[in-house]
């Protein structure tokens, strides 16, 4: 269902997830190296310096704030907080909205809004209809989308989050490849969460810093009831001192990701023009990866030969076999891959 | 609510936490050293090889073992995922449980049965008649208890759970500091799981190995369908990569406690002995903790001074002011603790 699934794989190349093709800041490194030091001592069980830190960078009340062992125990404890009888999600969409829904509220009506791929997969504006017309207690997207990296138009996300205040909608915006798109300042709700009640926006420090082995993610809600309601349904201890003490570091590096973002940019449209080249058909992203359809169904297991991984997006709600994700990775693994995809291909 | 917080106290020497006075095998420090140069990978997301080398060892079923990041989560997806109407505690009891039932099930109701000072906080036989009075959908037990230390007499509470067989009562038995009783081989339910039907144990690395800031617990089920009913509301990704690597090493440790045992016993005998000559009343422990009972409310803020935390029990159901907890630490620690304590009480 996910991609990463190098221990099951043979992999030397792992485009099936999209972190930072940078990685993350060598200060990071030297803190989770200190923190082995440290394992003998409770985390904080209030993460008081993580929320204070968090707060003042971002201008919001503490209050709101909800960290994680991952945005993937965020995405839980809302779906246990609200308890949700119907939720819409976009399909094709990151599956772990549907997993955490089914396995917390067996009961609830999930419904799907499907991006076509005629329309290049972006959300239009037929999108309000669909929310005025199912009323979902629950709403989750993901901006830039994922699989396909495209942002969603800030004109249209605001009339969503609007039309989502008038109804009830509880909103979920997961940020958490927002950073690499280096749009964040101009684009990401936190700096507008005042203008909406039912806003909850999502972020994780794995894609950005490159640290999915560490499982550290927050929530800013627009509300403090909001984030009561999700930090009820989160166990204590739920950070370790090794995410703590990563997060605190990481914070310091805000803008960090400038230099990813150029290198982001840059083997993106590489990345684009040489499989256009290859004969996929490839759609149109503003993130750290990039989907594309191929008319070989088996494209995974025929480069798993050359140690590479990528994500066979065959099992996403409104795909289908042919199609594949990738990283946007540094040049000469960019060049790897598509070499590779050269001698795979039919 | 908990022990341990030195992030807001000024602490050198921390008896507020019940961990292995020995500390954890070095070889651990070392993998988690090492866990920092893979903290960009994603974790196993099945935690195969954990979850295989646990069903080898403990000879049971793998489909019946539930990882968590640390037992606090698990007790969490327990009460998620059996969401009783009604819930059975001891009290005085480790506050985890009704905390984790009052956010994940509001509407439990929740009875205490009271242990008592003159028992020597002993839980007796008439727990069984109580269990078949209120036919609690899930009961919570500690084994040995926490904050006192006794362990549960082996025939009652083989009683207590064909009891709760027969009434379809959930039975919850934390073993997590059932290791450094020296008893674990003796008196483990994980080896009696086949005798009981509604039967789940759960267990932590963080006390027998002194590693909590890592956080890494799992729960050994007596059926697939218990451990399923669990897993449904864990996200996720839950364990880093330094929790799988560490619980990896942790487990080729397993006689690691042998020497741990030897001094705890040795030096309860000697904390025992020295807070009654200073007048305290020591409840019978066969921990790596004391409960005991002073004629000073203020220890705590006493020996702060002292650069000493101790654990002010006067917030857990069933005691009151001037109840405390400490660890059994090594023994010039413990030595400081007593000369510490000779000063500041009246």
């Amino acid at each position: 269902m996910h991609g990463g699934d190098i221990y099951r794989n043979n992999v030397q190349f792992d485009f099936s997830v999209s972190l930072n093709p940078l990685g993350g800041p060598q200060e990071v490194q030297w803190v989770l190296t200190e923190a082995a030091l440290h394992s003998d001592k409770y985390p904080d069980i209030n993460h008081e310096w993580l929320i204070n830190e968090t707060a003042r960078l971002f201008e919001v009340d503490e209050g709101c704030i909800v960290y994680g062992n991952g945005a993937s125990e965020i995405i839980m404890a809302i779906c246990h907080g609200f308890s949700p009888k119907s939720a819409l999600l976009l399909a094709p969409c990151f599956s772990g909205y549907e997993i955490c829904l089914k396995g917390a509220v067996p009961d609830c009506k999930i419904s799907y809004y499907n991006l076509l791929e005629e329309n290049d997969f972006e959300l239009h504006h037929d999108f309000i209809e669909r929310i005025i017309v199912d009323r979902p207690e629950l709403l989750f997207l993901t901006n830039p989308n994922n699989p396909n990296g495209r942002l969603i138009d800030s004109y249209l996300l605001h009339d969503i989050l609007e039309t989502c205040d008038e109804i009830g909608t509880v909103a979920v915006v997961d940020e958490c490849f927002l950073p690499l798109t280096g749009k964040e300042k101009e684009l990401s709700l936190i700096y507008n969460l005042d203008k909406y009640k039912n806003l909850i926006v999502l972020r994780a420090f794995t894609k950005t810093y490159a640290i999915p082995g560490v499982r550290l993610g927050y929530a800013i809600c627009a509300s403090k009831t909001l984030a009561d309601t999700i930090s009820r349904h989160i166990p204590e201890w739920n950070l370790s001192i090794f995410a703590q003490m990563a997060g605190a570091e990481c914070l310091k590096h805000r803008d960090y990701v400038e230099e990813s973002v150029r290198t982001i940019n840059e083997e993106r449209r590489y990345l684009t023009m040489e499989l256009k080249n290859l004969g996929m058909q490839v759609f149109t992203s503003d993130g750290n990866f990039i989907l594309f359809k191929s008319k070989d169904e088996d494209l995974n297991s025929r480069l798993l030969a050359y140690k590479i991984l990528i994500r066979d997006c065959s099992d996403y709600n409104g795909l289908g076999h042919g199609f594949y994700r990738i990283a946007v990775k540094q040049h000469n693994e960019n060049a790897g891959l598509i070499s590779a995809l050269g001698n795979v291909i039919t």
